[in-house]
């Protein structure tokens, strides 16, 4: 039985993976860098990106693909705050977004009008560390409300991610939080990771936060 | 592909089913009740663990299992708190723990020692939803810095639970968190829920929370 469960989830991640690189193909011929927001339930993915359409929604054409188990409560809550395209996938019970619904949602907005696309995965740890949705990068996201060892109890997430947002640090006087310690947690399951530190409610480190998007749409020329 | 997969599925899910209604039933007959945890990674499960342990931990005979993806960091943490059995799983990947891990997870128990039995499980509000331990009632932690609509955004893990525990309540003033409508987002799902509401920071709320698990170990003798 064991055996032929893998065998089955390697079939299908591996079709995933074709998918996911035709999804690749698709958004790097249009110009678009493309970016998959993981973390827990609750870690502030839509807030943090209610505050960065607000900044950059329309300076950089940024397009948002929502992922929910049920509900398109976060492309609501985001749809209310743009008149950019925001597109919701409910997954039906699944625990992550997969690349074909990433491929169908792309054709329901106008990448020709797209400088920037964030997937908003579903909330969990676990399973979207997994699936290739064919962004350029995953970034996963941390509230201080978290213990600092998240890193080292969801480790795959944190090596599959090339950037990592703390979120809610305007909790930090009130929670016991050592942000020291959760950073060394990141790094040492990831020492290549990218770390922001925010609050979408105080608008504290959103600065850095804007001018790494900028710079991933707008890349500094080689010079030469 | 896709009915193969389900078929699968079904095959393990199933068996997975009967493994419980040996756990089950092992409880029973030791006259233990078990309380299956569930929640987002970060929502406090370990925490009001170690207050639960510290108040009550003798005095009902409390013995845990945690799980978690990667680490024993939970196990640990409660380990230094008590000199109860805690038994650590490592899922190893999974999102969830299943029935067979809590069956062996109870060999290295002492059930006769046992007069209340946790089962922490895998931080994740889809996965462990599907997944039958055999314990009493499933139990699930919602954490004022997540959003009120949770529980309409992961239905199955609300319905499945018959309480649900708000936890943090200290942040209330800090966060933009209205309880009043995580109460009503929660029995909307499931309007039998019995709620309770706790900081393992500072205390409150947890007399109740603690007559609660008195009367699981000794309920009131029926009058008659």
């Amino acid at each position: 039985m064991a055996v032929r469960i893998i065998e089955v989830r390697e079939r299908v991640m591996a079709r995933n993976d074709e998918l996911a690189a035709g999804v690749r193909e698709r958004l790097h011929g249009a110009g678009i860098p493309a970016f998959n927001l993981v973390s827990s339930p609750g870690a502030g993915k839509t807030a943090l990106l209610e505050r960065t359409l607000d900044a950059l929604g329309d300076e950089l054409g940024i397009s948002i693909v929502t992922g929910d188990v049920q509900t398109q409560n976060d492309a609501d809550r985001l749809a209310r705050r743009t008149e950019r395209l925001v597109q919701a996938v409910v997954t039906g019970g699944a625990c992550h977004l997969d690349a074909r619904q990433v491929d169908t949602a792309l054709d329901a907005l106008d990448l020709a009008a797209t400088g920037l696309l964030f997937i908003e995965n579903v909330g969990n740890l676990v399973c979207p560390a997994s699936w290739d949705l064919g962004e350029e990068a995953k970034i996963v996201l941390f509230s201080v409300t978290e213990g600092e060892d998240k890193p080292l109890k969801y480790p795959k997430m944190f090596r599959e991610a090339r950037y990592a947002v703390f979120t809610k640090i305007d909790l930090l006087p009130h929670v016991p939080f050592d942000l020291e310690r959760g950073r060394r947690c990141a790094l040492e399951v990831n020492p290549t990771l990218q770390l922001f530190e925010t609050s979408a409610l105080t608008g504290e480190g959103l600065e850095e936060w804007f001018a790494f998007l900028r710079r991933a749409v707008h890349p500094a020329p080689v010079p030469g």
